[in-house]
């Protein structure tokens, strides 16, 4: 039998404890499938004294992860603390540094230092692998990186984060607004430390960077992923979207434009009786398409011990096994700094506005979009018993570009008959 | 630049002019991605002057694949011809024999095959890959080979017959019998030569034995597949079906229990709106069930030329980057001999059985059903107007084990109030 392939676990949450389930649970079928053994011989973690669900005490200790980055008996270095600054920067660089390879499920990391980190990886001659990173225990970076990997690709979409998508499933079926679901989403401890990096779309965010620089052979570009999270998505929305066949999603959507790359992070209307429309709690899915295969669409577990542990775990087998390649699937130094393009593809988009009941009200408002280019699909006028001084109006637009949009909704307000802001929300083909 | 990776390509059909479009499409992007260019060194078709939708004057022409196979100029042979027997399997192993890695769309082989065919590959260090072979376009070997190879599976399931699922979509779709559709699909191209491999199933079957021995560790056992192909879903069980909130799919299961290896591809009710109820036409989708990662659904077109060829690709840089791995996801010497367990998983069955009107008919079956330990979930009988001598009756049960229903339906004729034949289909938990 060949030699061990040695991890060090930096991280002992919920994560690296599902890691060391497994590799305890089935050393002999992960042997049989690595082709050698997998064994954890060093963790991390900054408190010795907590209790954790599994036994630690065969492997050595270290309190600083730079320690256990740089040990000896370390082939593989496995990250699971989290956090794009500090610690795990600190001993991500140097366990590249001491020759190691990486296992990280660490999205927020990539998205800000994948370059870096990947240049310095493959000059070493070392492999970075993240499949953990995104969509949990779906195998979409490889499916992405290695079984499309003769397609260009053309889009690349997804429901990516858990706890929105049960903020927003939740809303719905519940019919309870925003910040109800979010307290108890709280409650369930579903949201991070920072509750913004879940419902401000950041962490979503962060994985769609790095499937667009995978997808299109660009430099991970996070900054330029238009962020838009759901704090702003109201119960009133959701009803209606849904009375017209839509369901509201924090849908991540990338694609190479003959402008430049767009990428944004949006809540956005998506048919009802779609795979991405139907997605409950904290399922995610992932969209790729590719010129050759057309769609592909993955469905499965976002987050959990479990999962996330699985696709650790499935990164750590394929280097048992021997498999390297470059961090985003081509050389890091042959990324290309991708032309940033604000969204310009246009699509439909579903508005909401109260007006004023005032005679010619709705002509005004339907001038404003006219004179942006705008033309109306669909158009619900809704009286609220006892509400007779306004009322509140439901537009589906054809087509029309995000900047015309922008435009028309910039316009309504000097009419005069608007009362609050209007709400304009994108509809996405999927 | 490392050298190329010299393809040899046996098959000009649909899939193979697909490989060729892409190698001559994507020469830089496939070169990028895989380390090193790919090139196509010979080609090898019966019929060198058929009109062909691709410049292939560039290869070698071979009229024989096994001299193809040979070729010192070839590096990988890419065996996209199909057929069990004769010149793919002959080529196959020749090409194994000289040398060459194999990759391979043809799920009938290595159905039949696989297991000398990978024992001979691994003895002399050589690699088959055959993503293509399962569920066309989708990375669903990878994804369970590779991204799912630190789970014990618990469950794989699929529709992976196209043809079959667009059949019965268009028979609910459009009200059609099955004989009308049949033709249609005829017509349309979408049938094999020998139609039984797919509306019996067999090519299905195929590809869930491939599946199960990856999942389970267990050698190729396409004969103990359980096979039962659509030619006798009726109409009138697809209405009724969907009345009761189902839609019928020839669903691929594979399961180890504690009594063995369960393998089927039968149709199935399955809820009308799961993931697996939804799916039209062409299109295929595969569950796979891990101990870790839970459920994760993939989903794709199934055939085509696009697709197929992508999945040949992917296998072919897979090569071109050096991975390397056993056939199956472990050494194949080392894989068992599953013992086949016959179907013992209990499930809901749906019935429809014609009773003539006479005054205890339904009792009688009720009592055959409970004397079976059966118990009935729902009931309900229709009767068409004029048709005053004879009543259908649906029954969905609880669970029951096969052979429980088995017995019950052999019971039921002696009562003396069937008409015709009982028809039983399974209800699968999705």
């Amino acid at each position: 039998m060949p030699s061990p392939l040695r991890l060090g676990l930096a991280g002992l949450g919920t994560v690296g404890i599902g890691v060391v389930k497994i590799v305890q649970r089935h050393a002999d079928l992960i042997a049989a499938r690595a082709g050698r053994p997998v064994v954890i011989t060093a963790v991390s973690a900054r408190d010795k004294t907590k209790k954790r669900d599994a036994d630690l005490s065969g492997y050595a200790w270290e309190v600083d992860p730079v320690a256990l980055a740089k040990r000896d008996d370390v082939d593989v270095f496995v990250e699971v603390m989290g956090g794009s600054e500090g610690a795990a920067k600190d001993a991500t660089e140097a366990a590249i540094a001491s020759g190691k390879d990486v296992v990280t499920a660490n999205k927020a990391l990539l998205a800000h230092y994948g370059q870096s980190l990947a240049e310095a990886a493959e000059a070493k001659g070392r492999v970075i692998r993240f499949e953990a990173a995104v969509a949990g225990g779906i195998p979409v970076i490889k499916a992405l990186t290695e079984g499309l990997a003769a397609n260009q690709m053309r889009r690349v979409m997804g429901v990516m984060n858990g706890t929105c998508n049960y903020i927003l499933t939740r809303m719905q079926n519940a019919g309870l607004p925003y910040d109800v679901v979010f307290e108890e989403a709280r409650q369930l401890g579903y949201l991070e430390a920072d509750p913004n990096l879940d419902v401000g779309g950041i962490d979503a965010g962060h994985k769609l960077s790095l499937l667009a620089a995978i997808a299109f052979g660009t430099r991970v570009s996070f900054d330029n992923v238009e962020l838009e999270g759901i704090g702003n998505v109201s119960i009133d929305d959701i009803r209606m979207a849904d009375d017209m066949g839509y369901h509201i999603k924090l849908l991540g959507v990338a694609q190479m434009t003959g402008r430049g790359l767009e990428q944004r992070m949006t809540p956005c209307l998506v048919p009802a009786d779609s795979p991405l429309g139907q997605l409950q709690g904290g399922t995610n899915m992932v969209v790729l398409e590719g010129d050759s295969v057309g769609q592909i669409v993955l469905r499965g577990p976002g987050a959990g011990e479990g999962p996330t542990a699985s696709a650790v775990m499935g990164d750590v087998i394929d280097i048992a096994r021997g498999f390297r390649m470059p961090t985003f699937g081509r050389p890091a130094t042959g990324l290309v700094a991708a032309t940033p393009a604000k969204s310009a593809t246009p699509a439909p988009y579903y508005l909401r506005m109260t007006l004023l009941d005032k005679p010619g009200a709705l002509a005004k408002v339907a001038t404003c979009l006219g004179d942006a280019g705008i033309s109306i699909d669909q158009m619900r006028q809704i009286n609220q018993p006892g509400e007779d001084d306004h009322a509140v109006v439901l537009i589906v637009t054809h087509k029309a570009a995000p900047a015309d949009i922008a435009h028309a909704l910039g316009a309504i307000p000097a009419t005069g008959v608007l009362q609050g802001k209007a709400v304009a929300i994108r509809i996405e083909a999927v």
